[in-house]
């Protein structure tokens, strides 16, 4: 059983709940906001699933609901900042305004964020600068989950990238969002939870062992994509996030699920004015030329459309705003339960 | 048979050669930096086998000898060179010397160059910004034969790119290289000479059917990484390299062993300054012991140890240094041939 909400009426809840549970103002809605664009762009594991892990670390003390959010060091194009344990979403479309801001005067700028915390979907941030005809860039390192090519243990973050890129149709950017995993954790919970076996290539097991157990994978490691290429883009992500941030590497970081302490962990972000290089427009009509070049390649055999990056998701976000959003009952309840102590309900 | 050589006997040839053939002598000294180097990492398919093509080029008329490399828009931290169809080489070497003189102001700054040819291998771009305690990037699209996730025909060209981190080894960086296709076409034209099969998943046939017969796969195109993540990769490369560098995407580029016309590639490169950030030692040590914990990780079965992206190539390189260059015999003969019009030889 599912029940729909329009858009609206699950992004008051969202905020309220937050505002509630003390987040100061500007944190509740900068959170809600990536909360809610994860619901309508189809990401919903990234979407209202994870308030209530949000309002329960608000409440066991291990992330904070004041806004610290400050610049400890800046250049004409460059920017550290100090989450000061906030929620990510914040800290990082802080720094991503603050990126758009310098790359209006200099043409591009890049931000560290450090003492932060998970901060949703990458793209979300990465699309902030594409709205301003700017080139995004946005990654964030996670509790290292990932096994070096050739090794046998994990050491690297399930580390995510996106870029966002600007074309003629604002609502359509080309927009890449990866993690360098042949699969999310994700995939390795559902099968156990269904009993079944994954694909060898997935997960080693705690001895470094290729495993066909969700179980044993999940006490392992995840497999990167081509080997020590998706090897390489985790390591690189890490050292952006983990060390020019000053923030900490996957091994050191602690997960969102437990509540020991702040996660601890950094993001990179940036931003990149194409007027920098050509007239906006200009450059907007050849990219979505381009996109449009490649949608008209026939498709091969069991597709049924060559998909852009981006294309899907805002598809999905055009359908959500007319339609709605379903949430499964068990989510309603339990969003309800988490509302019942500020009475607020769905 | 292998012939082997003093690295400065091959230098010292290669750029000879050039300078015979009228290539200007700042064009001639980095086009055979570029070749060398490869050389020098191991990467040979990127280094002397080429230098006839080249010359043929520029023989050919479709490569100029000239230095016509020019600056045609610039702000603070951007910058747009026109190659004016100099060898890739020159114009990328100094794109990228310009970022990293404009991001030791501010931080940050990123070049498109277009009007441009076949530079060589990224990584050599990207690790001049290491050099500089700087975060190297540098991409380039080429020929289209990458198909798009879901399609049937090629589009992306096999579009590498780079990153380069500083490490407290300033002869070790941390280097990624990398295309977003499962295999280069090389291991295709391999496999045909050596009349064998090749995997399921390497490559599409013409009618984007996956196929083991290598020359079908040569006429068809080559498959992405992960699917859609490679596929996206290859885009994102394909819209700064082709897009807004101006130059023009896959499809409509030329073969580097085509004569008909200059091939009319871009490039992207940038530097982004640890300085910025952190205090550049400091990063460096920090950025050397995350990568030296992740090399102590115990290797997975049939791995020696685990390897460090750019840790083979900074070893071949100080080894190559020691005890030379190995050539084969065919090799030799076809550099000798080359350079016997202009009274050069090995």
């Amino acid at each position: 059983m599912m029940r729909t909400f329009p858009y609206q009426v699950l992004y008051k809840f969202c905020h309220d709940i937050f505002a509630a549970a003390g987040v100061e103002e500007n944190c509740a809605c900068a959170v809600t906001d990536s909360l809610m664009d994860a619901e309508l762009t189809g990401v919903h594991t990234h979407g209202l699933i994870r308030l209530p892990i949000y309002i329960q670390r608000i409440q066991a003390g291990v992330v904070s609901p004041e806004n610290h959010i400050r610049i400890v060091r800046e250049g004409p194009s460059t920017l550290v900042v100090d989450a000061g344990n906030s929620f990510g979403a914040p800290s990082t479309a802080f720094a991503m305004n603050a990126c758009i801001q310098k790359a209006e005067k200099t043409g591009a700028c890049f931000a560290t964020v450090r003492a932060s915390n998970h901060f949703g979907t990458a793209s979300f941030f990465a699309r902030m600068a594409a709205k301003h005809d700017m080139i995004g860039f946005c990654c964030t390192n996670v509790t290292g989950k990932i096994v070096p090519y050739g090794g046998s243990k994990p050491y690297m973050g399930t580390n995510p990238f996106s870029v966002a890129i600007p074309t003629a149709d604002e609502s359509l950017p080309f927009v890449l969002d990866m993690t360098p995993t042949v699969v999310s954790l994700g995939k390795l919970i559902l099968a156990q939870k269904q009993g079944k076996e994954i694909p060898l290539g997935w997960a080693l097991d705690e001895n470094g062992k290729p495993t066909t157990d969700p179980a044993a994978g999940r006490r392992g490691s995840l497999v990167p994509i081509a080997g020590p290429k998706g090897s390489g883009l985790a390591m690189a992500v890490e050292l952006l996030c983990g060390v020019l941030s000053g923030a900490g590497c996957g091994p050191y970081l602690h997960d969102l699920y437990s509540f020991d302490e702040p996660q601890g962990i950094g993001h990179f972000v940036g931003a990149i004015a194409v007027a920098g290089f050509m007239d906006p427009s200009d450059f907007k009509a050849k990219a979505s030329q381009m996109l449009q070049e490649i949608k008209r390649i026939k498709p091969a055999e069991g597709f049924r459309e060559v998909m852009i990056p981006g294309e899907r998701g805002a598809r999905e976000a055009a359908a959500r705003k007319k339609e709605g959003i379903s949430l499964s009952e068990e989510l309603c309840e339990e969003l309800n339960e988490l509302g019942r102590p500020y009475g607020i309900a769905l």
